[in-house]
């Protein structure tokens, strides 16, 4: 990776969806060739994917919470891991250290379906609930 | 927002640099009509932008850590908070319930960068940092 | 809900027995027309009743107390609470962020009724008890 | 304090607006028999005040909270509970054994108002803040 | 109960050894009328029973704990209660309010003896054993 | 030390005002013989003194409490174990492993003065109480 | 014990593979004699071995943690502390006072070494992880 | 380093004091030849001194504590840290995750060394002390 790759990263971190034309004058390359540099950054695993910053309040999210899940058992927590970073609630899922627990992120339309949620992933460990209230 | 719309975000979502070609033939629309509804998501402030997801261990992160910092003085929080999330090592940083604190997200290169990281930040507030141990 | 609905809530906050001729001739209203708004207010489940502020002390409590209890397992939460509630001895019973938990808000003749109510309670969960000192 | 004057209690506590002739029916009482009972226990202090039972929700409360504040210094805390105790937001505030602190009951329109109820707060002492979830 | 006694009281705490004599002549009383004053005082309950001070050090104590037993089950705790201050090691036990425990002032003549306590306990409830560093 | 001075200060522990008389029969020895020891257990240090068991109850106390005290600067520990100490609330006062902290078992009158204490010792550190439930 | 004795323990403290003759000139005795006083050392129990500082880090540790592990009963903890004490990557394994836990120092090649670790020990107790972040 | 290089490093650990010509037999080489592996392990920073195992108890030592350093202000951590690795009672200093504190592992003659050792080192942080009951 030499500077032209921190470069074109760089772009599109801002905007992923940056056209190859407008990034290859930025960085003295046709399209072509920052199409090349690109397709390399995924397939050394570089690059992951793009996706989408999202107002989730204008989509009917009106709670943000971060729930810390004390594990019962730590011989469970990939199980538990797994399944929950597959709910569609959830924007993170991390083990951290410390109590052995996961940090989880995520966002809900109202405190009922924060309940549920939280009623759910009780079988696995003691939820710790905070509401975000300023990003 | 209809059906169409939410179909539009859910496919950007999965990938951003999606073609508005590519997504028309899964809502049967045209290429250009995809292109003026995702203006309209972007102008309503729905669609907030495009971004990249990057293996940061590929780029050097060694640590990744979810600091709490527990304001000396709530007063000055939101200084604290607008600071922070200026640092280039900072993903997320969210006010929370629970005692009056910041929840940092932040990468580093290694244990030196989250020291150096930690005792700039106590100068806001009492620190508690965990390492992160699987995503 | 106008500026007069506002008034009459506020003036039988203050003292709920007020009869619609006093609260009439400050808000410039007949008393019918005062009992026919608080009837709506009634019927669209604003004002919910009208209760009495008594001094427990001289009614033979000695001890208040705020019980928070950590639940065994979040699935039986909402027994636990309906079965708490119905408790003479509770004021209010109110389920917290952070661990998930109910806030018990209750009265007792003495310690040995305290001691009862908290052994009683901690089959959902671990009892933690503070004594209000000032209220 | 005899069976009849508990009996009166108890329905007013029901119903705090009830006519005296409908409690005297009751009680085997003519309506002012009750009116002078009742008038001797607000003048024993036993009756404080006749309130109301509102729906807040209705009323643009969007956020109820318990807020325990652990004092900077004990010596303060008289002077605290005063003040915090005339903010129009607070419900209760009540002085607890276990760490010196104020536990507070109180009702805001939005999150903002609740975090700008902390700062203002954050002077006497250190807030926990616990968002009430069902009550 | 008058002056008088309040101030017997007094002398027999700094020595329950005193004899009826000196006391007597102290409050103006004959030995008899002391030792009158001394049984209804006993007789009332009011004196339990006269105790000796210990230097425990030169009995062979090298430890002194308090240890906390927060017990599995408010249920237990009564059971517990009683086979614990039966223990010759045990100085004090209380049951406090906060979480659910006990409070044991306990003398040990070596670490071996505290571990051993500390074990047969912990079917009880989960210790935490402070020791004494200064009396 | 030997089995017989064993056996007199068991013999007092129960009863302090035994008479040398009633020990000397049962441990063979005349009233003289058995003064001559416990003086000489008291020249030694090992009896320090001869004490009261009160039922406070009956003297006026209705609440007892041990406070933990963690202390600001543990440089100012000293000054403040010895003025504590000389409050006439105070039974005992100890300085514990775990946080720097003195352990405070106190009798008060009312929750005034239990308060009064509080506010008092704070200048030291902070104290956290629980009432004493069960003895 | 005499002053030669701490005088040849110090020397060897500084570098165990000292020879005898060299330690001999620094306190005035033949290599023999040094040699002799060093056995006798050995034979009382005061010597217990001879070993070895490494750079942990250049043999491919990358991860030193304290884990402090609370026991679920405390009469499994003497199991347990053998167990624990016999895998390679722990250096110590201390019980301690507070809370009945075992502190455990180990070192790991990497992250998933130490998870692998945390969860074969949390059979035993509730695992809490610190990772050094300087020594 | 190879696996001869491994071996001798682990005959070392055992026996830090072992001759080159006994580890010579064992892994097939002569005396001089390890001993200038030896060399090369000291000069590549691998083997960092040779040092020994001691019966602390038989040296007077009669309390092990491992005292938590709770940092008043993470930018005077190093400081702290220097200073208190010079004390000689300390055997092990580490700065951990979690809140910003040191680990201090260190030997004391007697309680009152200890209650000197933290009331010196309090000065740079709040203290929290556990006795190691076994090792």
């Amino acid at each position: 990776m030499d500077s032209i790759d921190t470069r074109i990263i760089q772009m599109l971190r801002r905007n992923s969806r940056e056209s190859f034309a407008t990034i290859g004058k930025s960085v003295d390359l046709s399209a072509p060739a920052v199409g090349k540099r690109v397709k390399q950054l995924e397939e050394k695993g570089i690059i992951l994917g793009y996706s989408l910053k999202l107002n989730h309040g204008k989509l009917g999210v009106s709670t943000k919470a971060i729930i810390e899940l004390r594990i019962h058992q730590s011989s469970t927590i990939r199980t538990a891991h797994n399944q929950i970073f597959n709910y569609e609630e959830v924007q993170r899922c991390d083990r951290l250290t410390g109590e052995d627990r996961l940090s989880i992120l995520a966002y809900f339309k109202n405190n009922a379906n924060l309940i549920t949620f939280i009623e759910r992933i009780s079988q696995y460990g003691v939820p710790k609930t905070s509401i975000i209230l300023e990003e």
